[in-house]
């Protein structure tokens, strides 16, 4: 779709890439390390996608877990897929589907604001050390 | 395991059995029609879930947000998966991996209350519907 930002990734946004599906950085994340695990395809939910896409998806959020505990030390990992086509499109509801991989810990950001944590904009340094860091 | 709740789930509580998972209702549903796809052995994380597992488990997903969609008639639906070994034990953190299937619509609790619903137990009568409904 020529409009749709998960449609057309840089490459020079992707951690991984599989046979479905790529694996990025969320441009406003909600902790340090936050991914996003994205279709190729542009599916709007998963009830859409082939069983063999999301096999592929499943094993790479898997995989990105993995790494995430391991390489960046996270203490836990939260798994996000929200489907609320009630919404109007915003910088934070994107039509095609993505799943959020989000680093948790003890007294996060996310504990402290009771959820309500400002999503500031990644740095191109920030980005580049977690491409680094988990591709 | 003995002392695990998801380890001793009663028959009468599942709304479908897979090879490898059960569906059940959440004890203290987010919103109506919120359900818990549980995998039968006691994993504690995505990683240590074998792939053939893990594809059952997708599928499961797959399955009931087909079935939540057409006869819950969900606007929206919410997947969840927590992974927050640093929480103590609680009626809210179970170690027993989980993924949660909350039904979203414009305007639910959910954002009524900024996230912070009050999750009262559900009913046997809601329970039984449910079981029905989407078994």
């Amino acid at each position: 779709m020529k409009d749709c930002v998960f449609c057309n990734i840089g490459k020079e946004e992707i951690i991984i890439k599989t046979k479905y599906c790529v694996v990025i950085p969320d441009k406003y994340p909600v902790s340090k390390g936050h991914v996003l695990v994205v279709p190729k395809k542009h599916y709007k939910k998963i009830t859409q996608i082939p069983d063999k896409e999301l096999f592929d998806i499943i094993k790479t959020i898997k995989l990105m877990e993995k790494r995430m505990l391991k390489k960046l030390k996270s203490e836990g990992i939260d798994l996000r897929q929200n489907y609320r086509p009630f919404i109007p499109e915003s910088r934070l509801r994107k039509e095609h589907i993505h799943f959020h991989l989000i680093p948790r810990s003890f007294n996060d950001l996310v504990y402290k604001k009771k959820g309500n944590v400002e999503r500031k904009e990644i740095s191109e340094k920030e980005k580049k050390w977690l491409i680094g860091l988990l591709g």
